[in-house]
């Protein structure tokens, strides 16, 4: 089964082949050892008219599991295809947070038809759970948990486990409340494993608990699950009651969403949940045009600044052919500080407090390169441009000026690129908006004015 | 605890002064509750000469957890401080994979150490797990699980769990092997409270496993956590035995790391696994300057490019003005299209095979996206800079020629930025460093080639 993907097409053709020999019973043997995900990445593969029929072959639990895993168009594509009758028997197999997902993503006639299916304790949760913000604790959330009392001994504990076991996401880590549902501590399987029967929860809970809260963002629980090594936590409301635990495999799906985001920010994408490859030519374009149009018009300001000094260009034609190297290096510059402190700040690793630092930092890193690509560029420029092309109008005082120029663009460059988004995220901004491609046209304006001023400065006016 | 970092200053204070003035009892009470990161992250922040003792203070369990969450270069510190005892204390709680992560970052000498003092059977799974390379599966497991016997009761799998659960890495999920230790199911914990204690193992397990193999890439085996939801991953050798389990903890750090590389990739930088305010100025200068001043090099190209076309721009000096927004608009369109492709190959939605719908759909957006720039862009020169600024150097011809090129620009950019990443990965080479920067320079220098080709055709000869 490990290398799944790369049989996908053998298995294609054995089960379209069954399908026209009408095997089903050979089918069903096939499908049956399959993973949830697999089985769904197949469906999706055929023909739409099979699909209703494959998914009745499997048995209620897995049918339920694969249902979870499908594109919403094909889960749409289901329910209309269900009787009353089969709509419930998937609802009531699902967990309460796939539920969620689902409903979150259903057209409203559809919602109202799940709902009229789920039994009234789902449809009461489902709808609690539809209360909070999107991207929130509270929306990933499952109220699908083992909740343990102070008194209870560890006997107790595992009766009550034994009978809650199927409905619940986790039986790997219990919850400890008290009367008025508040959260007073936790127990793993294994401490329950490692106590004598009749030990008392309240003697080996661990009370400390890191939780989250609600409305919490979903970035920071996944910075939590990451920095602890957690396998599930408590989400607590304001009065500290649990309401509801988030387990490490919904976690692993919120990192997976938020750095696609802050990817698709750093590239000037407005992000977009779908997977590439399912996204409409037209959803693409609206996804991407709005930075392509914004940075094309900004560019406006470097188009002036070459204007306004269109004499000296006139006057040393050699400057022109350096522009788009300057631009180019100052826009790589600003990008590599920027990536790094966008990355630092969204695994936690810098704070706003630490701005003094990182631009302290900078500043002797981007003297370095500056330096560095100084010193290599004269090198060039006399011997590849002067000597090598016998490119006369490449002087000792052009060299110096676009020499001079690299030193202050990478400067600024790094500057901009650190400092911006760590200010635009004290602001309340994205930091990841702030990133590449905004910056790059902010320093392309900057190192125009930076070259013309040493134009001016070093070279006798034209 | 849930806020534990903005306390962090708090605590801290109270800490040195607790310290200051003896109080170690206090302290201790003081510590006892922390995860151990938050401890890790105190100390680091404390005076270096006192983190010994502070370590003293605390029980060996969560000292030995502390130990595994500091930075490398506190841990030599430490164990350079501890006697021989203290340190065979440390390790004989360090749970496996963790002993693996140290001592593969320790120098020689401490590593001599750190084996000399290992009891013999962590030494030989140490050794053993050493041997596998750099972020492979084997390389991240842990020996540490439990393995049951296909006729064994579920009775007896508890007696089991009960009698290991304090050495091994999780009960959450049991392996059962054949007498050739190959791994022929799993268990979870749940599984076995929903059945009765006299059901025999082979009755109640799963025997459709996915599982790695220990020269398998670490990024794959995030994959298959993501995409099956798990929580722990048996790791087998070339004859299906099984040697090892991954755990979700493991997987959250392997996804953070690869995330990381991939965007310091994209952003042209040389990865490094340290954090952005640990590496010192020298070792970021070190990682950022051989992409820049490749980069530089390479924009030769464009250089020599706009040289060859000295005379069309001394006749037409506005088209100069353009430069830096054609070439900007142009590598904007380009990091579109390859960090897209780019996310979307490492989460394995995007395969090799996909290449001509890949090529297919940024055709068709990058033609929608062009055509939109252009007319924007006509619009924007005709009213703004020929009408607003009065610049009567902007006719008609010279528009048409910025807005032709700025199509055949975005085309060329998205062909190139969406092939070029699936053909390095064909090819063997990571689709990551083929991004923004290096496509920047191709399409830079292809966008003035574009440029200098429609004034030709569409401007009366100068």
């Amino acid at each position: 089964m490990a290398n799944f993907e790369r049989n996908m097409e053998k298995m294609l053709s054995i089960v379209s082949d069954l399908l026209r020999r009408k095997q089903y019973a050979q089918l069903r043997g096939l499908l049956l050892p399959l993973e949830p995900p697999d089985v769904a990445q197949m469906f999706e593969q055929l023909p739409e008219q099979d699909i209703p029929l494959l998914f009745r072959l499997l048995p209620k639990e897995l049918a339920a599991e694969v249902f979870v895993e499908l594109e919403t168009e094909y889960q749409q594509q289901l329910i209309r295809s269900f009787s009353n009758a089969e709509l419930k028997e998937v609802l009531d197999e699902l967990y309460l947070d796939d539920a969620v997902d689902i409903v979150e993503e259903m057209p409203a006639n559809v919602v109202k038809r799940i709902l009229a299916h789920s039994d009234p304790e789902m449809r009461k949760s489902i709808n609690e759970i539809l209360k909070y913000p999107e991207d929130s604790a509270g929306s990933i959330m499952t109220t699908e948990y083992i909740d343990l009392k102070r008194d209870m001994t560890v006997a107790d504990c595992f009766k009550r486990i034994r009978r809650n076991a199927a409905d619940v996401e986790t039986v790997n880590v219990c919850y400890v409340l008290d009367r008025d549902r508040k959260l007073k501590g936790y127990v793993t399987i294994r401490d329950l494993f490692l106590a004598d029967y009749e030990d008392v929860v309240d003697e080996i809970m661990n009370p400390n608990i890191i939780f989250a809260t609600t409305l919490e963002d979903q970035e920071t629980v996944a910075q939590k699950f990451r920095r602890y090594g957690f396998i599930a936590m408590p989400v607590v409301d304001t009065e500290e009651r649990l309401v509801g635990i988030i387990t490490a495999d919904d976690v692993f799906d919120v990192m997976e969403e938020e750095v696609t985001e802050d990817i698709a920010k750093m590239a000037a994408i407005v992000p977009n949940d779908k997977p590439y490859l399912r996204t409409g030519v037209f959803e693409t374009w609206a996804s991407r045009i709005p930075w392509l149009l914004l940075l094309m018009i900004s560019a406006t300001f470097t188009g002036m600044i070459i204007t306004g000094f269109e004499s000296s260009l006139a006057a040393y034609a050699a400057l022109t052919a350096y522009i788009p190297m300057l631009t180019g290096t100052g826009g790589n510059s600003g990008s590599q500080s920027s990536v790094s402190v966008i990355r630092g700040v969204s695994l936690g690793e810098i704070q706003f407090a630490d701005l003094p630092r990182v631009v302290w930092k900078e500043s002797r890193v981007s003297l370095l390169c500056g330096l560095t690509l100084a010193v290599a560029n004269f090198v060039k420029m006399m011997l590849v441009d002067r000597m090598l092309f016998h490119n006369s109008a490449i002087t000792v005082p052009i060299a110096l000026v676009v020499c001079a120029t690299l030193v202050g663009t990478v400067f600024s460059a790094k500057i901009i690129g650190c400092a911006l988004p760590m200010l635009a995220k004290k602001l309340g901004f994205d930091p990841a908006v702030m990133a590449s491609p905004f910056i790059t046209t902010i320093v392309d304006a900057l190192s125009l004015l930076i070259y013309f001023g040493f134009a001016a400065l070093i070279l006798p006016a034209g």
